[in-house]
């Protein structure tokens, strides 16, 4: 029985040596043209090939990144979903999140915005301990954030939609008290999963809950932000910036306004980025769990999505 | 005898209420000209007065600052100078060294200019273990900048006059273990005290020891970096960027190449600014040492310059 892989040729060289190190007895494919479908039991790939139904003895399909949204209607039930859980994608998260929260923090779109007109001017500083960080999505990647900004002396408050605690977070849930934990918010971190209540979830009503001058870090999914709310948002001084990595479309066409706002930052969806050394390893143990009966690390929840 | 307040009046009123709290005995004055100078026993101001010896009973001169190279010739021997130790300078500077070294991490002058021109392109990625910081001054700041700096794995090293020894931090002192030091960094900062040896210490010599592609982040004085040889390694490729707090002169004209240079943030010396609050509480607590015959917190030492 076959591992599949299907992604670019440099992972696929990373992967094939890991394996060829660690699980020598299990056949590891790059190509899919050079197996039999029957043979295939796992299939690694960041979308999801069009004619899936040619595995029938698919067990566990892996996704390459830690979002799976892009794994629609189509996969047989008893095929198990699992997201990426990797170090690799979690360091990288908190890196992004830490460099795009302390470049709102320290008003670092004024500063770029001040250096291109040669302009030497303080801009208003403000404590962290009065910078209120809230956090949308409590899951492996809004708990590795917070631990990051833990140290920087933010008050820290998060929100999910199920009830979590985390030591010295403010942890709000559900629809019910969303309001409170964004009045609350200075600067909002959104890294939800993308599902049909997510969609569109950053909009003018939740923008009009954050307190004036607020600021927003957008890491999760391009579908959950309109993008029209927030430029209008930004326009009337009801937000006061934002680092948006992830857009609707992407690539995001070139005229958009977004693209030249003065109190936007905006990467081309690079905040996270699957490790192929370090995800290698994890698809290997979450291999050997599957085999030994247990759930794969990052088993998706097909009814909730996530 | 008096405490001489010689500093803007939002700060003097902050002062002024945390000594009538804590220090009720203290007489504080922020106006000079409103105290016999023979009734002055402690100054704290940015720079010190043209006429200091108009002031016969000084014994303690706090600067608002971390830094004390301001203060030239023209202070008695016996006149303690004291640099600012407080919990705020810390932390700022802690922030702004972290969102420099992250932002050259993850490249983001280039990803700024792509978005300038309404460019998606994913950009190189490099790991933080394989990102070597090196951290040029191990006083007060700069362990403090570490400490900020661990939690993201980069391999750490550090550099100064004489022998540390911190731990997970490869330490190298002296100008004969310089070049060691160097030529294992790809992200340089520099927190070193302006002195007569640290005058155009970041200059063409030091920037050709660095491994091409390295990038600095400069939080130290103005006069310590030669701006020219900064100019000339971005250009050759050399260097890859730059984030820096402090120019020499200060402003930098509006002309000066670099403010628009794509590879550099440039920011006006605001990286970290004295707190009022946590301020008061240091120079009082530093008071009670004096008064207790002990060295104040942060006491200079004026044959080093720092």
């Amino acid at each position: 029985m076959v591992f599949l892989f299907n992604s670019d040729a440099e992972r696929a060289r990373i992967f094939a040596a890991e394996f060829a190190r660690v699980l020598p007895d299990q056949r590891f494919v790059a190509d899919r043209n050079a197996v039999a479908p029957e043979q295939v039991r796992y299939l690694l790939t960041w979308t999801a090939p069009a004619d899936l139904e040619r595995y029938p003895n698919l067990e566990v399909l892996f996704s390459i990144g830690a979002g799976i949204d892009q794994f629609g209607a189509g996969l047989p039930d008893h095929v198990k979903l699992v997201r990426m859980v990797e170090d690799g994608i979690i360091r990288m998260m908190q890196e992004y999140v830490t460099l795009a929260v302390l470049a709102l923090h320290r008003d670092l779109p004024g500063y770029i915005e001040q250096q291109a007109r040669g302009e030497w001017q303080a801009r208003t500083v403000q404590q962290a301990t009065a910078r209120r960080i809230g956090v949308l999505g409590l899951g492996m990647l809004g708990t590795a954030v917070i631990d990051r900004l833990r140290a920087f002396s933010f008050p820290l408050a998060g929100w999910s939609r199920t009830a979590h605690d985390l030591p010295g977070v403010a942890c709000y849930h559900g629809s019910a008290q969303l309001e409170d934990f964004l009045a609350q918010t200075d600067i909002l971190i959104c890294l939800l999963p993308l599902t049909p209540e997510t969609q569109g979830f950053l909009n003018a009503r939740l923008f009009s809950c954050l307190p004036v001058g607020a600021s927003i870090v957008h890491a999760g999914r391009g579908p959950q932000l309109d993008q029209t709310a927030l430029l209008e948002a930004l326009a009337s001084g009801h937000l006061a910036g934002a680092v948006i990595d992830v857009t609707d479309p992407e690539p995001l066409p070139s005229d958009h306004p977004l693209w030249r706002h003065p109190k936007v930052i905006l990467t081309p969806h690079v905040a996270s980025v699957t490790q192929p050394d370090t995800a290698a390893k994890a698809v290997i143990a979450n291999i050997r769990r599957h085999e030994a009966g247990l759930d794969p690390i990052g088993l998706v929840d097909r009814n909730l999505g996530y």
